[in-house]
This record gives structure tokens, C-alpha cells and sequence, in this order.
């Protein structure tokens, strides 16, 4: 089993944007969880090997699949290691410089070992390898790209109820929907009205909404599943000078980062529906920083 | 005025280092200080600038100094940007590249305006920016690089009390004596009999010393200013093979950041006190992390 530090990630309230927005907005920090380079992957991640450790006992073996600067993959090397497991990282995508520090420094300081594939090859690559594993007797879990699984969903349903009390939006990077069936999941067991706005930062919307209900219980309202495609730049890791400004003067007025794959696409979509006037003013709005740092600073800007 | 959310930097116990080096090893993250991307510069400068802020309203000009990658600059930047004060950072060394992301991506965003000049006419430079302000009528503060303040240290005193008890040593990393005075001021404030191990990230001890009685009140026992030397590596930003592959043995252990310029090298520090059996078996130690990781992203490994 891990262990982690006991306490919610931090919450606070951005005055700065919420004058110039005429809303009133808080800022949910997991990007500042304390272990494993913090974010989103953390707390699904942490559900999923806890599940995995039987009777207490880790695998042998983790074997996990991402983009070249995954931070799921960044964090299943972190965690790995610490419970003494051999990693396996089939990875997709340009091989990053060895001196780029973004999730992949971590990752072989971790002492991962990374196979880059083509995407098609991401399926039989991770069979060839836990095959091996089972013919060595070593005990192996395979776990899901992107954390995507009950148990990491579960933990962003636990995560709601760290806020204080329920907002009228939370509003997200969603990608592969994990955390947003969470959230869903987490206001839902609140009793709360609250709107969960993912915001995409790849898929169009009606592929991200049926990834999202995939992770709920059958019969949850699938028009309460809001994903929003219209704030993606062209697609994951792509972004425009207008993004770039965006997340610039969001970093000039409150002093926290924001990314250009994740949480700068968010937080940009969160402004053009108060433009818009979809959210209203005076609304109590919670942005979920899901993290990403690491992804800006492996970015070739 | 600015605010700051009020809750203390994460604390807790680092199991695996704890079980490798046989003592009860703590880390306190001021690295993860939500605000102005952390670090010991925030406490610092939060001190400074709200000192600076008469009867509440900020100076209409910020000047300050530092390194091209400096932590420092980054934090006044930032603060200085929510201020709606106009800053002037004045820089030595390399001018980094628009493509980095470190504190240089920072304080771009922030607005700053630079001024990279030779380390000899950093005094010429700042009096000429305070000149101008004069004559244009603008308010202004000076900050010493570094945050080098008595605001500062006296933050740092502060600090000390949020640690839950006394523990036998705080092994941190030691730059311009600013932290560890501060810390030494902490712990005899508490009545505690902590030694406060500064570990060189930079100058030559009998410089260290010095620097760090300047900024403690007249008649404090010199003997307590516990400054090493020894861990520089060739100085300040310089590192080794040796270094980087400690500071990944540290990352992999226990799934924290840990950079070149700064918490590596205090770090590595405290393993050779550890290892030569100065620090004993079963001591308490806190290991004070002051932050450094866009240090790291910026390095050209």
C-alpha cells in the first residue's frame, strides 16, 4: 500500500479574476497535491494501485500506457517505485529530449522502462509484455491509460466533497472523462444542483459524452453530462498566440500557472461562457486545476 | 495589499528516506505555497511588499534585482502584477530564451519589464530606474535581491511556528542567509534547541556566516550559524553526474521534486551528514523544502 498526506488539496477564492468576470470564483488546487508531482492522475491513480495491492501486497509488475509526456504515466512511475514494483511505460507519440524536465525526467528518474510504439501498436505491446510477465510467475497489473477506471473515478467523487459547499458550476479540463463521471458522481452523493462543465481538451463532443457515461452508473441523467468541444485549438497539445495571451494574463492577475494542453484551455472556456452570459453574473463558480505544469514546461513554445 | 491564503505549506513524513538513512526524516513544502508559484520568496516578499503597501496602497514602481533565472524576480513580479504596480526587474547573467519555461516565463507574463545588464552595473541601473521614478512624481520601492529584508527574515521566524514541535535539526538549503537567519530567529523564539543546518548553495562559508550574523539581532550566539560549505558542486547552478543521480534516487524514493541549483544539493548535504554519522540514528529531522523546481525546467540539463 502507499501513503499519502492527509489533508484536501488547497481551495481559495480568485478575487482578481472573479472582479473582472463579475462572478464569484474559487480555484480547487489539485496540481498542488503534495506527492508524486500533484494533478488529476494522483488521486485516480492512488485508488487504482491501493485496489491492486492485494492483501496489501503490489504487483510485481505495473504496466500502463500514455503520450510521450503523459503525467498518468509520470505518476504510475512515481507510485511504482515507491511500492517496488517494475514499471512498464508504452508510450506514443515523439520520444522526448533527454534534457526536456517535464513528466518524462520524472519518469526515468523513477526508473521506468519506457517502450515507444506506434498507436496502433500501444494494444499488443502492453499483451506481449504482461504475457511475459506471466511466464516469469511475476504478478502483473495492467492499468487502464489515463487511470480510466471505477476506482479513479470514485476518487474524483470523493474529491467533492473536500469543497465547502456546493457551487452552481465546476468547470474542468476533460479528457478522457474520468475525473468529470467523478465530479458527476461526486455532486450527485452531495445532493447538490450543481453544473459540471468539462471543458474538451481533444475529443469532440459526442465521443467525450459517451466516455463520460461509459464511468456512470447506469440510468444517470446523460443530459446532465456536459462537455464542451468548442475551446480546443485545434486538438490536444494545440494552441493559438490568442491561448497564449489567454493563459498570460491569467497568470498576471492571480499568480497561478495554467497550462496550454489542459487547464489554459479550461480556464479559457470558462471565460467565454461568462462572456457569453451562459454563466451569469454573480454565479459561484469552483475551477478545478487538474494540473499540467509539467506539460507547459516540456512544450517546444 | 495583497492577500495570501491562510493555511501553512504542507508538512509530513518522508517514509522511505526515513527507512534508508535510519533517522525520522519531515519535509515542509514551501515549495507548494498555492500563490505566485511558491518557494521561499513568496513568504519573503509577501512580508516585504506588505511593509512597502503605506496605509494600505502599493508603491506605483517595483524595482528589484536578481539572477536571469531568479526566484525572486519571478515572486515581486507576480505580486507586483496584482498590485497594478509597474516593475522593473533588474538581471544578471544569460538572457534565457522566449521558449523557456522557468521564472523567466514567469515574470514575461507578469508584465515585468527587464533590464539584463553585467553583475557590475546592477547598483548604477537600479538608481538610475529610482531617478526616473522621481522625477516622474511615481512612488517607489526598492526591494534587495534576494527579498534580503528584514520582512523577510522575520517571515521565515514565522514560519517556524507552524511546524507541529521542535524537531533536533532543519537541514534547508542556504543561499544569501535570508531563510536561515530567519529560521534561526524562529526556533529561539520557540525555545527550542533545533540546530539550523544551512547547506551552501553558493558562497564559501566564512561569506555565509557573515551574511547571516548581519541579518540577526546584535549579541546572537555567532556558534549557531551552522553554514556548510562542502555540497556546492562548483557553485552556484553548477552540478554534477554525481548530483543529478542523487536527486533522482530522491525522486524515485519518495516521489517529490528536488532541482540542481538548490533543495538537491541541501539534500545531498544532509545525506553526507547522515552518512559520516554527525547526524545519528533516530535523530528528527526536518528537511525545509524552499522551492526550486522552475530552477530545473530552465537548466539545459
Amino acid at each position: 500500500m502507499i501513503s499519502a498526506p492527509d489533508y484536501p488539496s488547497p481551495f481559495y477564492r480568485l478575487d482578481a479574476l472573479s472582479r473582472r468576470w463579475n462572478i464569484n470564483l474559487w480555484v480547487k488546487r489539485d496540481d498542488l497535491i503534495p506527492q508524486w508531482m500533484g494533478g488529476n492522475k494522483v488521486r485516480k491513480n492512488f485508488g487504482i494501485l491501493n485496489a491492486a495491492c492485494k492483501n496489501g501486497a503490489a504487483p510485481d509488475v505495473l504496466i500502463t500506457n500514455g503520450g510521450a509526456e503523459s503525467n498518468h504515466a509520470r505518476v504510475v512511475a512515481l507510485m511504482g517505485a515507491q511500492l517496488g514494483c517494475q514499471v512498464h511505460l508504452v508510450l506514443h507519440g515523439q520520444k522526448p529530449d533527454a534534457n526536456t524536465v517535464g513528466n518524462s525526467f520524472f519518469y526515468r528518474s523513477a526508473g521506468a522502462i519506457t517502450h515507444y510504439v506506434d498507436s496502433q501498436e500501444i494494444g499488443s505491446t502492453i499483451q506481449r509484455l504482461e504475457q511475459g510477465c506471466v511466464e516469469k510467475r511475476q504478478s502483473v497489473c495492467v492499468i487502464p491509460g489515463g487511470g480510466h477506471a471505477a476506482e479513479g473515478v470514485e476518487a474524483y467523487a470523493e474529491a467533492v466533497a473536500e469543497l465547502p459547499e456546493g457551487p452552481e458550476y465546476i468547470v474542468h479540463a476533460s479528457g478522457t472523462g474520468g475525473t468529470q463521471a467523478g465530479l458527476l458522481m461526486g455532486v450527485k452523493q452531495q445532493g447538490w444542483n450543481t453544473a459540471v462543465v468539462g471543458i474538451s481538451v481533444a475529443r469532440a463532443k459526442q465521443r467525450g459524452i459517451e466516455e463520460v457515461v461509459k464511468l456512470l452508473p447506469a440510468g444517470f441523467p446523460e443530459e446532465r453530462v456536459d462537455f464542451r468541444d468548442g475551446y480546443r485549438f485545434g486538438g490536444y497539445e494545440q494552441y493559438s498566440p490568442e491561448l497564449m495571451a489567454f493563459v498570460k494574463s491569467v497568470i498576471r492577475a492571480e499568480g497561478i500557472p495554467l497550462d496550454l494542453t489542459y487547464t489554459g484551455k479550461a480556464m479559457f472556456g470558462l471565460a467565454q461562457l461568462v462572456e457569453s452570459g451562459e454563466i451569469v453574473s454573480g454565479s459561484r463558480v469552483v475551477f478545478w486545476h487538474t494540473g499540467g505544469l509539467l506539460n507547459l514546461t516540456s512544450m517546444n513554445l
